[in-house]
């Protein structure tokens, strides 16, 4: 006999715009929100019993419904908004919800320029447990000095040679846990991304996972309101592409970047 | 001060291929490995010191050098032999393997016809815990007849009709543990999947819910070694397009496809 | 001064499905349509009078109008229709349509897989002139033997060595011409792509470029009505794993396959 | 019989990254080059005679080998370089080699942030005809105002309603020609970009196509070497969703963004 197990239904990829109008200039939100919800629906699932199951649709309409009134720069607070929203429902005990934003970069009053890779992260989790986290995806960065990578075991597989001084590029994914709610939260998102930033161009590495840990630290140094962070540093290889058998003097400025495969490192710093 | 919290390191996307040279025929496995390592690596995070880091370059030379002797059609049991490799270093106490196959059809002795989305999947963690799955990934059906959605709750925000038969479009991904290890993984793999596709085809149902659980009661019923499968079943909308608005009698059967937002739907069955 | 050259409008990316309800069995059409007009919009562009400028957003309405008595396995006929319809428009000197068919292959009555990349093409303009062209894209083919590389031109910079005979992957692209027009569009689209496949598999080639000579060359001779055909046939490395540096007996077995760079061959082939 | 039309061959997607190394902070340029030959092959196709074909693997090699002394800020004399040294070669008599360079943002002497979409391009063609362009891809903007789109022509299936004022966003694709070489190519390329987004922004419109030919006369009249300049500006929409059916007071600033299907303008404007 089969028997159901955890199980969850929503609605990904939901995308909204929203034009803050202003006096002097106008603002913009771009967010994807994702609504996951679980609850009281074995018998959807068992007997094809719908009564409990709010249709994916309707969730959908209620992210554009709630945003002309509750969208804000203050992402998780909109987050918590919908969220709350769907948890008023009997047969709903436990809402997810999961916010991108696009960050728009201004130009004029009412000009953005677009395309970054950069994504501002929410995800809100209300019912029979509250959690939450903020985050960044694809915060790309390089630096041409400052990273080495030696002292590493080997064995009959190992073709890697020892380097002093690399060149580094990552794309950085960052999730953290605020301990207490910051009062501006897209202000010290910004400060995050930053401290990331500096951290990275600032501190010499011996490793990756190093200088992992170094952006953690500094994060946590930065911003009290952060209690852990956790880091997903891929490494994007940038291969020295050997001129010398070309009988060329090679000078070591020329690279073969790939993007798979690639290094995998995440870790977690905390207080 | 900060103190490291759970992390780990390895290699993603090594994409190798073999070909398995045979009297009457070849075959080809066309494979994408990650290799994921925990262990005793504190020190390179916080000083520097990378005496326990196996490069994950290292690595990736592995499953190719270990791929001539141990990759055949048993993915699991690659994933194994690539696992307990890396588990024999000091420093290493968990190991994940994860595998994707790409599916190529047969059509002569040395030629196969590839570009399908199915990707074979198996996952295997060994060392401080021993977990394994085995899975499916993007199984693409449609069926133009044989599903409803009606009876679910109405709110301020409802615009979704209910519908008696509608097109329903999904895109399955599956994964499950085998209580006992079926004897040839391959064929095993082939036949939850069959299943899965005469189950979606053949069963009616009145929500994804119910078309979810039925595909995984026909699994568990139809395969005796699987002992619990996940599966994620994204609604792929077709939308219908009111053309009675152009003064055209609407017939019902021309859709808007939409990739996104799309309806998310996941749930486990067990015995 | 500036001034207008050459310019065009139009909307891409209409996605259109349409069940062919049946006594027996359904069908499924899922196309995704581009139409592009060029004609008398110079004052638009120059004084912002849009009298001439059809929307696109009725271009897009018209696809799915049309959609249900026109659209059928004829994708050609299809897009006929649609051209002639917003050329009947006196500001419309010239339509461009482009229709792509996702291929769903049959299991049952009602049910069908999908996934697949290859996609059936049809380009028809009319207007100041009139052409028309039907194709295919991303025919994914890879065969372990019949095929070589040698005697090419070395230079400073070679390093590729010559095999007698090699793995060979592509994925296939062709465009063709009909000088007269087959009765039924859909067979014989089936015919050119299952000529092209056996003609791959089939012959030995001494390059990329001999091998898409045989295929252009096996299609004009089994199918008649086609008179030239444009073929763009990507070389898929999968580049050999040195295993010897391991210590390891290499048995030319293993591969890397890579996404980029990759081998980019394009040729005509006529009566 | 068969023969042989057009047909050429080449190496697309090769990656390559440099570092140009200061005193004071160095640079990085991260290029992908494609090179595309056309020339005396017709015995490769017809005979499998490779005597002329230098294969896609040496033109890879080439790139990187010529990178060390050749790649420099001056991506069209890159370009230029490579395409020279291949037409050197007897059986070549066309090379065209496009060169897209990603752009990183200088942070700090030796740090960089990427991860934008826009690409900077440059297309050089030598042997048989010589010509050249240079051009920018996704460089994505939007306006919150400044753009309507009225008069247009009805028929039976428009729904489109006027705007006097709507949230405009394209990603911007330009090509142009130099008609005398600019001293600068990368000021120049910057100063084009700079004047299509302050035209882009600063310009009322009434419809893309006029926002584009204000684009393409604002370069014209901005930088006096571009000749003629092509603009390919998707349109992308934010459809508004109306929150009337909801019973709430619509404020017209809540919107769905939709990647498919999108408006697809593309012109010329030239002195």
């Amino acid at each position: 006999m089969a028997e159901l197990g955890a199980n969850r239904w929503g609605k990904s990829q939901v995308r909204v715009s929203k034009i803050h109008r202003g006096e002097a200039a106008d603002d913009i939100s771009d967010v994807t929100v994702s609504v996951l919800c679980e609850g009281d629906v074995e018998a959807a699932h068992t007997l094809g019993d719908n009564s409990g199951v709010l249709p994916t649709d309707t969730m959908k309409n209620t992210v554009y419904a709630l945003a002309q009134d509750h969208l804000t720069k203050d992402l998780e607070g909109f987050g918590l908004r919908l969220a709350d929203h769907f948890l008023d429902r009997d047969s709903i005990h436990l809402v997810t919800v999961e916010l991108r934003e696009r960050v728009w970069q201004r130009e004029t009053a009412t000009g953005f320029l677009g395309g970054g890779s950069v994504r501002r992260v929410a995800r809100i989790s209300r019912g029979v447990e509250d959690t939450a986290s903020s985050g960044v995806e694809d915060l790309v960065v390089l630096k041409t000095r400052g990273s080495a990578f030696t002292g590493f075991p080997k064995d009959d597989f190992t073709t890697l040679p020892e380097t002093e001084d690399r060149l580094l590029a990552t794309s950085i994914t960052a999730e953290w846990v605020y301990g207490e709610s910051p009062e501006d939260t897209a202000a010290t998102w910004g400060l995050v991304c930053r401290t990331m930033i500096d951290s990275f161009f600032g501190e010499w590495s011996e490793s990756v996972q190093q200088q992992g840990f170094l952006l953690g630290e500094a994060v946590l140094e930065a911003v009290a309101e952060v209690s852990e962070i956790h880091l997903h540093l891929p490494n994007q290889h940038h291969l020295p592409f050997d001129l010398s058998r070309f009988g060329i003097d090679d000078h070591g400025i020329v690279f073969h970047p790939v993007s798979e495969p690639y290094g995998d490192i995440a870790l977690t710093v905390r207080r």
